[in-house]
């Protein structure tokens, strides 16, 4: 993630945030975000909030996600929010929302779902 | 979805509830709702929801959905609730919630998320 | 799924189907599908096929599934096919196809993808 | 696509494959490749398969998709496939599959379904 350019600007129980700032390695000709640099920053972000139930050094993996793109991502950075709706012994499922932010002015841009899987050194 | 035995129970602007108490032909040995009729009213649900933005007799048909099963569905009734999320000029897309209901207690079964295309009479 | 009228016609290694013939109960009134009848299907032939590949009395659960809709699910019948992908120690993934047959002619409906979990009595 | 160093390999009717070469901008330290570039190269696969079978000139937009990761994404490349399952008047909908190839070695690590929106420059 941090090879985006990308970094997290909030972490609490269940939820983290991740900001990634427009750069010409994640926006197309017209501006836009790639749809895969807003994919990929919601998935993190998703990742990290599951981390934020664990006890330190727990890791997740991504099993699954389903995203919607709902409108072209502009702005000057793009938000991914990851919040977990249900967190087990095994697997977390998470809600994604990404949000384009323009003069101040937030729009949701993106919105998915996303399943992980505990690890903890075991393997999967 | 009337044939489930289930009712709309709330309809307002973008968001409509639908409940389906719990009969034997919708719920297994054990007490637990079917997923199929867990997912059929949350799909109704996301579709009624996109309607209320509409003008009416407006139609739309699902396109796709995806649903995590997040907890056995048991519960005197499940009250499944479609939320828009875009409602666009073609596609309309909705957050899906499901939550069981016992004793007045209301746990979160099921989370999806649902792609509509509003159909005019005049084919897909 | 009995309680829908469908039953078993092909188990392979990694390979289910199921067929549920038209009745009433599971179609609308123009005569198709209802989308909760032909999800389930699908759902169910992923699960047994998943099944196929662990010892006997070995569960499964239906951790999540999207589905698309193509077309109008009409037939004297609808078929769906449960398709392991990979089978891992915990975590199962399912293809799922559902076909309408009418007068011999085969129509894809339905596809999807599906993730399942092992339970073997000692819960999630 | 190209800003992730990857080619398309394949154009045929309805299908198309795109490879993404190892290199340290996609992958992790561990030499997987990133969740988020095997993801894109699936996403675009299914967009340039649905083109395909569109006159020149017609373009399309991902509506949504949902990824299984199914094995850690290794080799010396990975090889993403997309094939339309159904291809409509306004949507289209695409099979994603992604390989690692390593020493020969084509294992499946990715499956998926993409949903697109036909454009013909009078916007969504």
């Amino acid at each position: 993630m941090s090879h985006l350019g990308a970094r997290i600007t909030h972490i609490g129980p269940g939820r983290v945030h991740i900001v990634l700032p427009a750069r010409p390695e994640v926006t197309q000709q017209h501006g836009y975000f790639h749809a895969g640099a807003t994919s990929a920053i919601a998935d993190s972000a998703g990742g990290y909030a599951a981390c934020t139930l664990f006890p330190a050094h727990t890791d997740v993996l991504t099993v699954e996600y389903k995203i919607n793109l709902l409108a072209p991502a502009v702005g000057e950075f793009v938000e991914a929010v990851g919040t977990v709706l249900r967190s087990g012994r095994t697997l977390t499922v998470c809600q994604l929302e990404v949000f384009g932010v323009q003069d101040g002015r937030r729009e949701r841009v993106a919105a998915g779902q996303q399943t992980l899987i505990r690890v903890d050194g075991s393997g999967q």
